[in-house]
């Protein structure tokens, strides 16, 4: 579809996994969100993301923080595999939601500790 | 006041500098917010920011993720400095707030970026 | 119940469909939240809805687009409902989520677009 | 205007003070948001703070909590001084702005409690 | 483990009931949110739940008030039954929620509404 | 820039003046926010506001039922007059702030009203 939304899906699967993203972007075409998803692509991941005044981590850090107060789960969930999968390890990732029971309250901390130990969870049962 | 008191302001003041927390925590004695100051400082500081599962940098990056979703402009400003002290570049905070215009939307970004820009002035202006 | 009330049930019906709205009225007396109830027919609708300021689809518009900056699934799902009724078309709907991304930001944009597409999939299958 | 008018206007006084209340009301005729005022009358004192089921001190109590977690300065000042006037003490109201700090986060109580003192600063510095 | 967590659990459990506190505190154990777990225990609990300037009956108050306002549903249904354990009635956690149309939008309020009625469902159908 | 550029600072001075939109952007130049307003240019403006599916009085009500729900003052004033610029009266401006009162609250409705009452006078107060 053009330059930027071929580096954005390479980011992406980079970041989220190779087999979720072609699903979603697949999935969507023909679609209500099929426009939705191509943004996404292009300006979330190709023109944001790609740029290198952050590393991955940092993104990942900086994405679960922000999903984190603001109580979007199906995101956060979705964004703490990217964490680890851009480097951060889970007891990062719960510190990061620990860390949030001062900026954001321990109901938002609590929220975000149930869906890490979901992920967590839904990580070990997975085949290796 | 106790150990959790002493360590707390002690990463207190490493972050945000000497005199300003010390003009803080005085200036509360004997008002409304003292009780909350001493809380401030041995739960937020001495509880959690002392903590060693992530570097000081990284809840530097946390906080103000967190802080740009939330719309809380003075402790966003203390906290710019605060992650400047911690060893981010005023570059890599703004890089933080463009990237919140994917999460939070570009309102937010752009409320941020002024921030940033206040505080750099600030600094710029302020004697060597 | 009085003018008010019988003003706004109107209206009510009219743009969320005359069954739902019979049955929750109903299923609401005696219990907690018949005075809820009692007050949204009188006031948000008896008294805003009809109000002729603006057309029922711009009010439409802006009440999904507030229900988008909130994060109010459950009233979203309904008001898309009535967005429809109210003469907004579903490529419509989505395109003020698709807008939601710049100006909430992509989390709140997606999880829009999960329920317009639920809200979709539901109308198709119903029986014409 | 009528009954509900009246019974509002009559408790808004009670709890926010003559003076402010009748200048806030005057100065809305012929303007925008005169009929936003006449419903705020109406419904959210003639309707909602004139119910019985709860004291107006438990009304004052749940309206700076919810404010405290909004983020509405403005109208948190009002109603700060609603509350001292529905027989809560400057303490009780800084207590609860303690409190916001477990369930809003630091931030949030920091905020309430800046705006407690400069409340608490206005009414001793004004004439007996 | 130490005073404040003693004090903390004790409070809790009067406000939460026995058997839920424990069972969460102890299935805590060696899990990412164990650390959580102790914070929340030691300085909400043990910190400001335990101080004496306001009752239980007015912290309760605050917290659904609170929550509400946030959006937090699992939060807001344990807070609710702390609310009826510190003394109010159902009818009068309901009128907060009421009271929630006002300062929070109907949407907000007709959520928390259908998480009392939940509640107060799942507390007559348990065994007495 | 390049097309989305040019194609979205179009649709942006369309929307916001000339001269506020040139000023804004060459202000930002060599500064930190450069990139944002890049960014916001070309896909905000470019890319979302010059699609067709909604009207641009439309996407101006989206915009500034959305900014009300969110809190966020300077933004909303900008689009304010955008939304008179896109066909709106002020006095549907306000009716949209009239219906916050529902959707997000009378604290809300009230803040945005006193924006629109500024903007309202900024204007009348400009010379012809």
């Amino acid at each position: 579809m053009g330059e930027r939304f071929d580096k954005g899906l390479a980011v992406r699967k980079q970041v989220l996994g190779e087999a979720p993203v072609a699903q979603r972007v697949s999935s969507a075409q023909g679609e209500l969100n099929a426009d939705l998803q191509q943004y996404l692509t292009e300006f979330a991941w190709g023109d944001i993301w790609s740029r290198r005044q952050l590393s991955l981590r940092d993104r990942s850090l900086a994405t679960i923080a922000m999903l984190a107060a603001q109580n979007r789960p199906t995101e956060l969930k979705t964004h703490i595999g990217g964490a680890i999968n851009n480097g951060m390890t889970m007891e990062e990732v719960a510190e990061v939601f620990l860390h949030a029971a001062v900026y954001c309250g321990f109901p938002a901390a609590m929220t975000c500790m149930r869906l890490a130990r979901e992920v967590a969870a839904a990580r070990e049962g997975a085949p290796g």
